[in-house]
Formats: C-alpha cells, structure tokens, sequence
C-alpha cells in the first residue's frame, strides 16, 4: 500500500484522492492552511496551479528530497491564452525537477480534466492517465496507484516528453474553452 | 463544389482522396510521377512526408500561389524519435507559410491516422479533423470538405496552435510506436 500525500484540495486534489482512496492506498491531503503540516507520503501530488510551485520549492523543497514529486501544472499564460509561460523547448515538469534535484519528478494527470478522473471514463473510453519521467520505478510506482483505481497508465516516455503533454493539456483547455471539447471529455486515448 | 488537388498518393493521400470523393466534390490526385502536370484545384494538399515539401515548394511554388495549401506534415526527427525538426517554438506549418507567402496555408488531418479518415472514427467517436490557420475562409473550406465527408471538422486556432497539434500528433506516433496507442485509433476528440 502507498502512502500518497496531495497538495492541493482543489478540484484536481479532490479528484486524484478520491482516486487514492478507492485503489485501497492512504492519502494525506494537505493545502495551504497546512502550512506546518510535514508531507508524509513517499509519492507527493502537487496539485495546484503552475504559479504556486515556486511557494512549494521554496517551502517543502527540502521535505520533498528522496520522494516521487507528480506535477500536474499547465503553465498557460493566462494573460493571453496563447502560449505557456515555459521556454518552449522545456516544460514546468523540466523546470521543477531543476529546482528538486532530490526528488524523483514525474509528470502524471495534467492532460486529464478533473471529472474524468472522477467518472473514470472520456466518452466510451477509459480514462487514461499519461505519465512521463526519467525514473522507470518513479513512473510504477504512480502508474500502480493509477491502475488500482482503475484507470489506465500510459508511459508516455522519458520526461522530455512532458513538453508534449503540455502542449495537448494546453490544447485540449484551449479547445474546451472554445466549446470544442468538453470539459467532461477531451482527448481520450483509444488503445 | 469544391476542386481539391491532393500531392501524394500514400496512406494519406488515398484517405484524404477518399474523403474528398465521398463528400462529392472534386479530385486531382498527383505524385512525383505526375511533375509536368499543373496543379487545378483551389485547396491543395500536400499528403508528402515532411522531408518532401522544400522540393514542392521548389518546384511547385508558382502554382500554389493563391490557393489554400494544407499542411498535414509531422517533423519528426526520425534519427532520434525524441523530437521535432523545427525550432521549438515554431511548426512546420508556420515554415511552410514563411516559404509561400502568396498561399493561405492551413494545417490539418496531422493528427488523424489514415485508418480513421477511411473509418470515419476513433473507437466510437468521430474522427475530428483538427484545422488550424490564419485565415478564416480558408479554414472554412477545409472544413466544408471534411464535415461533407462525415468527419467531424474542429477549428484548433490560428496557425499558431500548429506547434501544438504537431506536438500532439508526435506523442501519437511515439504512443502507437510503443503499443500504446492503436495505429487504428489515437486521440479522439470527446466532445
């Protein structure tokens, strides 16, 4: 059994514990007004917006050494809503795992809206969750807790690849915004 | 009714051929066999690797001059498979623009498999035709020939967004190359 802590009670927080939960794994469930609780889990959920992971480092980065660190942020720039906020060839997941050279950093959930996480499904398809990182066992070990809750875990590869992911996550929220995909679907992956 | 002249005779030229006739509009259908002959129809669609489009726009420059060009065109490095060959914040159809200025280039059918154009769909949901460019009408064409074939056209934004749908299109290919992803299905829009 994993023990996952989730940073973050928003509507991607809710919906990854709920995930957690139902896999038979514990989760710890922190947010801001945790400020002095210690992060327990061996896999931590960073699921908060791209713009507060720099709070994160400066605050829990030294908390995070040893863990699996998932990044879910979409650095959009929603000033424009027409490019990230990364350089274009890196991602937030590259940028992260810089600042956490202690951690193991995968990228896992940012091209999944919330409800889909919830219902398990997009459309008639499962629900599949693309994992990218450069630790193979960091990449199980989320791929595990994935699976138990009974969603599909795609490795999508080492984790340059985050750049990619971000780019359909920035696409997909640009289309749904758009009335073009829905919120409850998106981009679903047919095996 | 529109005159539609596909470069390209492949997996995707055949599709997109396909298409075209099922939507009851016009085909000339040409290949590296067929250079003395001239291009007719008002949209054109270059169904050619990307390695194939400086030659096209060497050769067949001129004639391209007041047409729709559609570009469905993934540069992928195929040395490493683990990236593009074009600047990361830029796309091949944004190349290919720079190179034809007289010709109002969309994007397009990139991130559809060929098997799904002919099917007409991604596991049970329609294939979706994502289109992006900067021009309207142009678009708009495309799109009428792709909804007339019963696809699902999607307008993706300016031809900006073509550095995402090649992004997404890359993670396709890398995804069914892993046996991740079906060569038959892919992405599909859920809307």
């Amino acid at each position: 059994m994993a023990n996952i802590s989730i940073l973050g009670t928003g509507n991607m927080g809710q919906a990854i514990g709920g995930l957690v939960a139902k896999g038979g794994n514990t989760v710890q469930q922190l947010n801001t007004s945790s400020a002095g609780e210690a992060v327990t889990g061996d896999i931590v959920v960073l699921a908060v917006p791209h713009s507060a992971l720099a709070d994160i480092v400066a605050t829990r980065g030294d908390q995070l050494a040893g863990k699996i660190v998932v990044d879910l942020t979409n650095p959009v720039d929603l000033a424009t809503f027409d490019n990230l906020t990364v350089p274009a060839d890196g991602s937030a997941a590259a940028e992260l795992a810089k600042e956490l050279p202690q951690s193991k950093v995968v990228k896992a959930f940012n091209t999944n809206f919330a409800g889909t996480l919830a219902t398990g499904s997009v459309g008639s398809e499962t629900t599949a969750v693309l994992i990218a990182g450069d630790d193979a066992d960091a990449k199980a070990a989320v791929a595990e807790f994935v699976s138990a809750a009974g969603l599909r875990a795609v490795d999508a590869g080492s984790l340059k690849r985050a750049r990619e992911l971000e780019s359909l996550a920035f696409l997909q929220i640009s289309l749904a915004a758009g009335e073009k995909l829905s919120w409850n679907g998106g981009f679903a992956a047919v095996a």
